[in-house]
Formats: structure tokens, sequence, C-alpha cells
């Protein structure tokens, strides 16, 4: 297993105290618990506060979003497992402006049971909580069935846009609706060429022929809908591009916003090679794109893949997503 | 060979494609030559601009500081080799506000042959330019010959401290000087762990068992020091440190940047693990982190493995490096 670390177990904590240590005007932890992070830029009297957690492995998800103009806390689990109610709680009470907080995450069933009953202790402490779950993977579930997909890259789209909305001191059901509406027209669709080890199970989650890759492989290695021979970027991107357009769907004269996220080991030379192509494709069909991101937003270590995030955008959802930001991992101006 | 790409042979200018499709606003070329980037944002009048070039496959090294408060142009070669000098020279008449240009760039024969060569083209056309040649690489020569290292990550800190000076107004000699005393103080070392595979090749530079690593390596695969056996991460960073640190020197109290520089196939939850452990042996010493970076900055594609470098600062280093930047690959508010 050739990664740079130290006890395996350790892993997950000297990650975030490298976090914590890089990062001190922006990061800090709830009552000293490492794997509870929040903002440190304080309280922000009547805006909503935002948390999202997960397990850990797929940086910068989650916790690189904690910061201005996204969300304000985040609970850490262990490398692909969920963090604890406990912790989701404690972060729920500290990060309360007296506006209510809003859960966003993956839907996973840990982490979803786990929110729940964060949610309802928070309730008994009279903190108002709702929840958004993020469901983006079209093909880990067919249509019809989107509340079983579950949440991969669209979740940086779902922490814009709702950081951005609170920002605005909208209200915790405003702020909720407006993610909601964002998140019905955000769609991934990843590529898994390479799996990726677990720290401390010391080896791959799965195997992959040196010349296979999987259309839909979740950023678990969770599988596809199908193994095939590697092909050119461009046919890849058109087989992505076919599951993402018709599931929305869109027509010409739309504008989206446009996500190529590699999955850790792909080299941002081939995303932009990505990128050209699914340009290309939405320009033949009258898309417009308004702000394309690329490089690394939600990973799986070190696998090699990427996946690509449409979300379809109004006037109000582009003023949300302009906003500006700044996290330890994402900024814009 | 698992990329994802089209045809091998199009590799850089498809990449390039995607970039000038991706960032409209802040990239154009000069004279409609894909591998001549320059700022979308046009003359700024008494500014020195700035020009660097090399071969690709380093995103976001070289182009990618392309833009505002860093450089103006780059010429961008095939994968691992040395662009021409009448890109050099298209660049520069381009960039040129009439306040000369600096070409900063990598100590390696083929950059160093042809920006002299456009210097000398450039010199005919009565603009002024002046060359800073970047050489961090503690362990490609031994102390006594600084002229012989190779230049990697460290280019970072050069375009960002002549940026800032150049838009302080400085003059060209004044820019150089600034760039030159901040190189003086910035020493890299980098550890391979995995090979890269040039496209047109198909295969990679070399092997390395995998349980191995090279200290030392230089980000075209050149051989380091050393190959030795996996080692910690606090194990490794205490081995790079050891070079690092004797070779400027440093004393308590000093204050230095620290770039923890991912090759391409590095997840960044090691960079971060391996940031905790060069904080506490800073820390140890007594000299403060002023800023960290810790990110991809200088790749070799896919490569795993990462670099170290520091940049020793005084108050005026502090404020440049400090002034805000925003470049299709880096933003700092």
């Amino acid at each position: 297993m050739k990664k740079m670390m130290n006890a395996p177990e350790n892993f997950v904590d000297e990650m975030l105290e490298g976090i914590l240590a890089a990062h001190p005007d922006m990061l800090t932890t709830a009552g000293g618990d490492l794997r509870c992070i929040i903002t440190e830029k304080g309280k922000r009297p009547g805006r909503v506060a935002i948390t999202t957690g997960g397990g850990s492995g797929h940086l910068p998800v989650f916790l690189g979003y904690v910061g201005d103009g996204m969300i304000d806390g985040c609970s850490v689990g262990n490398v692909f497992a969920s963090p604890s109610a406990n912790q989701m709680l404690s972060i729920t009470k500290a990060i309360d402006n007296g506006a209510g907080v809003l859960y966003i995450y993956g839907n996973y069933g840990g982490d979803i049971m786990n929110f729940d009953m964060a949610a309802e202790m928070a309730d008994m402490d009279d903190i108002e909580v709702q929840q958004v779950i993020v469901a983006d993977d079209v093909l880990s579930a067919p249509k019809g069935s989107e509340d079983k997909r579950r949440g991969i890259a669209g979740m940086f789209f779902a922490y814009k846009i709702a950081g951005a909305a609170a920002n605005e001191i909208r209200s915790l059901d405003e702020v909720k609706a407006v993610t909601e509406r964002a998140l019905a027209g955000v769609r991934t669709v990843g590529v898994g060429l390479s799996p990726c080890i677990i720290p401390e199970k010391g080896k791959p989650g799965f195997t992959i022929g040196d010349d296979e890759m999987e259309i839909g492989m979740g950023i678990h290695g969770e599988p596809g809908i199908r193994r095939e021979k590697m092909k050119s970027a461009d046919e890849i991107v058109e087989e992505i591009m076919d599951k993402l357009l018709p599931d929305v769907p869109y027509e010409s004269g739309d504008e989206v916003a446009v996500l190529v996220n590699g999955l850790g080991g792909t080299p941002l030379e081939e995303l932009y090679i990505i990128y050209r192509k699914v340009n290309m494709v939405l320009k033949e069909k009258g898309i417009r794109v308004h702000r394309p991101y690329i490089g690394e937003f939600a990973t799986s270590m070190e696998m090699a893949g990427m996946s690509i995030t449409l979300m379809k955008l109004d006037d109000e959802l582009k003023a949300l997503l302009d906003a500006p930001a700044e996290t330890p991992f994402f900024v814009q101006k």
C-alpha cells in the first residue's frame, strides 16, 4: 500500500490535524472534537446555519467547503463511514445563529439515520432543523426512483447555492426551498478507472482491468451500470452526456453550470480534454455554459476517473452561484 | 495506457482548447496560436509584463498562473518538451506594456536556449527583456552548484512575487531583483512514488517497486538521490526537512511560506498528513508559517508523490505574497 501516512488508524485524525494547522483562520472544532469541524468566523446573527457530514476520503468534500459563503460545519467520519449523530448535534448547537440549521448531505443510509437522529435531538433543544438530501448520481437508480440515487459531486452545488442564500439572510424554509430547487436540476455521472485503498484495509476495494473503465461507479467504488473497454475521451463524454441531458431535460437556450470533477488520481490535463468535449456537446444543443468548474471537488482518494455534473440554471440560481465564497479548498471572487 | 484522451498526438492541443473554452474571460492566444497563451485582460500601461513557458504535463504549471496578479503569458510545449523561441517572442510582443518583459522559467537546457534566443530577437524589436531562472530542486545538485539545480514547484512563488511586484508598477530591474531575492530563499525537495506516462510514448518513463519511493525525483521522472523502501509520512517529512532547512539556512524566529505540492496522483488527504508534520518540524525550530499552500501546483501528470517547498520571508516578501491574485487555477483573496 503506497500511501504517505503514518499508522492507518490515525489517517483521519492526522489529516484533520493538518487541515486545522493549515487553516486556523478559517476552521476550528466544536468543543475541541477534531471530528466536528466548524467555521472559525463565529456566530452570524440571523443567518441560517448549514452543516454537512460524511465519511472521509473525499476531499474537498465534505469539510473543505466550511467557510465564507458556503457551509458552517461538518461532522467527519472514518474513511467511507458515517459520522455519529452526537457529532452532528454538537455542530448543530455550535453553529446555530438562532435562525435554524439546514442539514445537507448525501443519500446514504448511515448518514440519513444519524442526521435524522441529530435533528430529533436538536428539536429537543429547540433548534429548528431542516434537511436536504443530495441524490445526483443518475446511474445509481433509474428515472422514477430518484430518491434511491446516491449523492456525489453535486453536493458542491448544494453547498454553494444554500450558502449564498443563507448569506442573503433568507429564512430556513427559503434556503431549503431554493437548494432543493437547484438540486432538481443537478445530475452527475462518473466513470471509474482504478480502485482506491482504504488505509485500514490496506488493499483495493475492487479490481478493474488495465484497459477497462466502469461507467456509473460511485465514489466509494459502488458498481456502475457497465464495465467496458477504455474509450476515447470524446466517446466517454458522449456516453455520459447522453445519460445526463435527458434526465432533466434541457432545451436549446438553457444555461448550465458544469463541474468536471477529478476523482483523485486523474491529472488536470485529462479533465480539460474532457471539458473541451462537454462544451462542444452543450454548444451543439444550444445550451450555454454560464460557469465551469474543473478540478477536484469530490474525490475517492487516489481513484482515477472523473465525474461530470450539470446544474440547470435560472437567473436566481445564477446569482447565487456567482456570489463570492472562500473556504480552505475553494475560493471564488 | 489508461488516460482519458483522444489521439495521443492531440493531447496538448485538446487540453489547451479545453482550457480556453473554460476560461475565455481570463485567457486568450497571441496571434491565434493555441500554444501561445496570454492574459485576456489586455495591455496594462507601464506594468512590467511577465511570461513563462515550458513543457506540458505539469498543470497548473505553467500556463495556469496566467492571470491577474501573477504572469501575463506562457508558451506551451509538448509534454515534457520545451516550446520554441518563436512562441516566446510572439508572446513577448503581445504582452509588452512598454515597461519591458521578464522571463521566468525553470533551469532546463532547452528552455534556456529558447528563451535566450527569444530575448535576443525581442532586443532587435526594442523590447527590453530580463530573465530569472528558477532552480529550487535541492537534491538535483549539491550546495555550491546551485546553478545546476532544476526548477520545480518553487516556480509558483516566483510567479507570485514577480506578479505582485509588477502590479506595484516597479521597474523591470526592480521586479527582477525582488524575484531573485525571493528565489534565494526558495528550496524544494520531492519524493516520487509512481511513474507517469507520456501520451505519445504510451508506457511509463521508469519503473519503481510497489513498496519503493525515490527521494529527490524530478517532475519529469529524473532520478533522485536515493531509492528506498516506503517510509511513514512523518519519516518522509523529516528526511526532506533535513535537506531543505540547512540549505538556506534558517534561524529561530524566521518566517516561511510552505507549499506542499501533490504531483498529480496523490490525494489531498495525504498532503495534509504531510503538512501536519511539516508544521510540527518548523514549530520545533521556532520557524513560523506565514502562509501554507497545499494542493496541486506543479505536477507530473498522474505521478504519485509530492514535494515540499519552503520560501523564507521578510516583510516585503510577505506583502507581495499576500497580494490578491486570480488565475484559472489559483485564486487568493
